[in-house]
């Protein structure tokens, strides 16, 4: 049964069939079209966009010998990046990140990809474009796609899939810088949100790359007859990736952390400069509504109030007091 | 001697023997009945809900030959998840979770297994549902059940009860998004008890879950006669969804810190907000009270108070004064 | 020399001597009494209440021939629970920890235990009774003890130990939630240092038991011939104990920096809700001292001193005043 | 493709052949006039300043037999520090650190190394003067590398750059006392931002140091004919010098950790003060100014008025309650 | 060359010769005259105080066939503590610590052992007394020392090392529980500053203990012929030794951690004192001085002004305004 988003496009079936000298590829209709490929010696790989149609998978899986708790594995889309083995075939899922520009977010896409001897069969939720560098590389017999066999196509699709990380983390990049612009000119609680926001996406990122190094690792150190020895070298390469990747994500996580504590400790300073301004102002002040306060009382004997000189001495006396109380504030350092 | 609440339901105990070509399901008035069926080769399962009657433990101790330490196990509820191997038998303790809608709460429930060569004996605290799909999968012979020996019930329970997490993960997934609407809209202290009630019971659920995955990796990891090679992808397939469970819980951890410390940075940003209101009230009327007193004064000297246009004045300068300030605050930011 | 607080009581030792068949059981006047014992089959237990007399200590070297680093352990009570194979018997210390009611504090005593092939020797800093209900069971030939042999006696002893954990344990979670209420009702500087005084405690505990830990899952994994592998599922149980009071601790002390959290965000709770008391009632009543002191003032001409309704219309300027406020905070959410 | 910051100087290529007996240095124009040096059995020392022309890594990836994948890292400056085995060759990836004075931040550039029976490849993004020394040793026979072989020249040039290390750690260390004095001094919102730039520097950092740590020890525990075992302790004492590098890095980090609470807790000191001065001045003034205001009412009817010393008798109730209300404050510890 | 503070006292070199039955010191003028004794079977203990002498380290570098580098590292006091094997003899280094009472602060030193078969030399920086308690065991052939080899020699330097180590926790313990003294009587900056300095002190001990603890569990387990088995079990003593100090570290940081979270939330609590005061004074006072405001009022017809009982009335208003005022704080619990 599919566990995911509900989804009603029409699944879409490639095949490619190569080696070094031939190259064939078409769009199946049905699925059954491609199993002949299955049993002659050159690499087949068929591409699945769509996993909701139960009965393609079901095909496929009798065809090719999968045990039925992988094809529940491929159908669930909740799955953790891993690597099986069974002897005739390697079980492998990934997630693909892609950032959706416009819905400003980090989108996560599950692949899995069956590794047989001369075949490899890869599962898409979505139509994606990610694997088209290598279809083309295929066709026109660039890099050495075409001289080597499925183990080295499976290669491709895992270093395309990580390739595509790094993409992801330049958005995140760029996102931090924007925010650190910010917070030094304006340190509003949307930015609190932002960071947080980025910290959960670093989260989920997280939870797609850690499981997905140990898979590559395993691969690498693997003892399966099904990938080459020459090959080895190739995944270290991908497996070096992901160690950035995840390198990455641990500063990016460390920035974020160091925003927030600005963050709040701009909120703090302001907060500071606000009580300032109110204790200087009440400070200085207040006295002075005293003074104006004891000459506004009606006692009869009050000697000063007939003096011709006492209203401008008030004033003079209130600006000694302000006088007096700025200088204070300044040693302070308030001022 | 039970260990656990105090409880006065009649225990009951059901017994099911299959094998692929016959079914036998009764509800067992006294334990001693079913017995009998423990020497046939057809898997039995012994289903006994309720553990705090000693009678009943010690029979089966008895006749399955098991040893004292794992009946005082049995029966002390407060265990931790485990796996122990006595070569006649595998004893497997684990911590079934279900959401308790009424109170609202996460209820957690002790079930311990037995798994000898042709038998499963399963003893639960309560009463529960959570083994019922197995039971008529057996009875209506879907799925592989039939087909297959004890070991392979004991693996269908485990995964039964691990299955049940995810429900509880659920509930506990909504109410997180719930407090985060909250956050947003009215950051209450009550908030603030509700995620750390949260967080609580997100302690408590590792609690269960951390051994859970060990016991589970060593059933897997285990050479015992008692399981069979062929059920090892199984167990690898519960293992899978425990480190699912397990990275959904640190996800949620990692949510409820970000969304405490939004709460509270959202709490010292309204402090900060009711000291500007305060700020910007005491510093704009204060002067003016000020000068309100000076013309309150009694001196009999003041030329301005013989003026004319000395009240109007001074509500022109009143209105300087206040068109200063909130200008200074506007310059600010603080309006 | 005795490391430890200073200690006058006098040396307290008894000897047990048991097998499946007889029993003997005395208080000792000199250590020497019991050394014949030493040489016949049946086991053997001599407890040595104190540890503050060098020539007791030194006279059970010399005749079970103990190293003298071992003898320098003992006698230090500032050790770490560790466990030594000295080939002719196992040197074991372990912290026995006990709720001091009168004191309201966790108390710590050192016990080592010295395992022959048919002896135990244990020694304790002051008369106890937590081994005194093995005693009881050896007397009475309760249990398993009598039918088994030394091995199994350190074993019971050690038990005996970590059961005490759990009432500890207990008191400890009674105290945390007794401060969860008053957390609630009445977050004083109080209940702060409470939460710190027992998250201390809880430091010592840790100190006490993950090294017990170690140890014993080093005695059930230990290869000597002084422990039968019939002892090593009672290992195991004990182990397990250990781990159970592990996890206990770790979650009292998630609990207590929750708490600390909630403390720490009520105490900026409460600072909000005396703010927000002290700016309304200087936000409404600034602004009516403002127009109290305006026709306070003494100008000649103000025309509105000399209306008849003067008086009153200062009264409802007034309170629109005051309503307009009211209805701001009201809206702001401060009421 | 070369990644990383564009270039456009002119790559410069310096060759040095030694052994014990003869040497031989030159700057090669192109990179071919050094390939004869490879077969001869002396050791030959290849630097290459400046990797972002790609056909002379072609050249020398062609005439050393060396894997593509190692010349596309070779050229990719985002590179971790890493360490791989091709039989014929080891590569080395590493981070020289330099603190450039001018723009008060610490650079990194990528070297690469690739060291085979008889030769050392060097590749710098810059010119740079870290290995002067090394060359000004081979020159002057200095020290022991002209005895040696490449293994030791290898050793010599990581030495170098890990030596580098020290002098950067130096700089940040007098950053951290300076930001220290101003903590105590004034601590600015600006101090704030200091340490956070340096703890993100101390991120870098890590990034480069903590790969580097792995990529030694292995090094030096690997069994490759091309490193000679008495290499093994000159690359234990590089060893040693990465962590002691690692060690100041983490007692930076918590001297960080803890500058950042100071200043955090400096900040609420100070907002403390302030509202202890606003708190005196207010509670001080405004109940002389009730009673200034008091006596300041209209009443006809008021005796004190009326009184010979009623003004005086004011000022000392008002001097009275000043008094109280400071010694208050005293005993408060506030003044 | 010599790294480390300047240093200008005259190198001490004092050597021991001893085994069972002979024993002979003598303070040495040149190094020289100790080379002799090497070759004979006795123990030999050349002891150095002052590193900063280059000639004297290396005529002992050619004595010994010690290698350049381990020369190098005794002169270079930035070392880790290590030990390392080169057949011949052991090297280690150790940081010992003790504590200055004058300038009030913990000093760190390096001591480096070398080890051979039937000698060890000791390179101390300072002459220092804590291995004068060895020297006269060895003297007046008390304990085990005269009797065995130059092995346990070595591990009784390091025991008089670690055992320093205890005398330096107990100052940081009575400086912290004179800093808890403080925390609760007067909660100045200055404790926090304390505090900080206490954390940088554990900060430096950490990196000289944990490092040590490795040494020496590496010594213990180490197959080297120059150590013989026996010694093990005094290497274990000390090991646990080391685990105790580290333990010691633990408990200090925690308790650090927790007295800083104690500190912050006292000074916060001092803040909402002084905030709750403000806000009592303020909010009765500001409504009363609003009455007076309003019969200071100048209206022409203001009815209360010609009331007999208008004063007093008024002062009876403000008395119900302040008492329903003391009322509310009550409730509140601010009074």
């Amino acid at each position: 049964m599919y566990v995911g988003k509900e989804k009603t496009e029409k699944v879409k079936v490639t095949c490619i069939d190569y080696d070094g000298d031939h190259f064939q590829e078409k769009e199946l209709k049905t699925i059954d079209e491609c199993f002949p490929l299955k049993d002659k010696p050159a690499a087949t790989w068929i591409n699945i966009d769509g996993i909701h149609q139960l009965d393609n998978i079901e095909k496929i899986g009798k065809q090719f010998k999968i045990h039925p708790l992988v094809l529940e594995d491929i159908m669930n889309t909740g799955q953790r990046p891993k690597m099986e083995d069974f002897d005739d075939y390697l079980f492998v899922v990934l997630k693909m990140l892609h950032y959706d520009e416009e819905e400003n977010e980090t989108k996560t896409e599950q692949i899995s990809l069956i590794l047989g001897s001369n075949y490899v069969v890869s599962f898409q939720e979505d139509e994606g474009d990610v694997f088209g560098l290598i279809r083309e590389r295929i066709r026109a017999d660039r890099g050495r796609t075409r001289k080597m066999g499925a183990d080295y196509l499976a290669y491709s699709l895992v270093d395309a899939i990580v390739d595509n990380y790094f993409r992801v983390l330049e958005k995140i990049g760029e996102k931090i810088e924007d925010i650190e612009d910010e917070l030094v000119k304006n340190p509003t609680p949307e930015v609190l949100h932002t960071i947080h926001s980025l910290k959960r996406e670093l989260i989920y990122l997280r939870k797609s790359v850690w499981p997905l190094r140990e898979v590559i690792s395993r691969l690498e150190r693997w003892e399966s007859p099904l990938i080459d020895k020459s090959i080895d070298i190739y995944l270290r390469d991908v497996y070096d990736h992901t160690i950035q990747v995840i390198d990455a994500l641990e500063t990016f996580r460390d920035m974020l952390s160091g925003m927030l504590d600005i963050y709040l400790s701009s909120v703090s300073n302001r907060m500071n400069e606000v009580m300032k301004v109110l204790t200087i102002i009440a400070t200085i002040f207040i006295p002075l509504t005293l003074i104006a306060g004891i000459y506004g009382m009606n006692f009869r004997y009050m000697p000063e109030l007939d003096w011709v000189w006492g209203y401008p001495m008030v004033y003079i006396i209130m600006l000694a007091i302000s006088a007096v109380m700025l200088m204070y504030f300044r040693r302070k350092k308030w001022l």
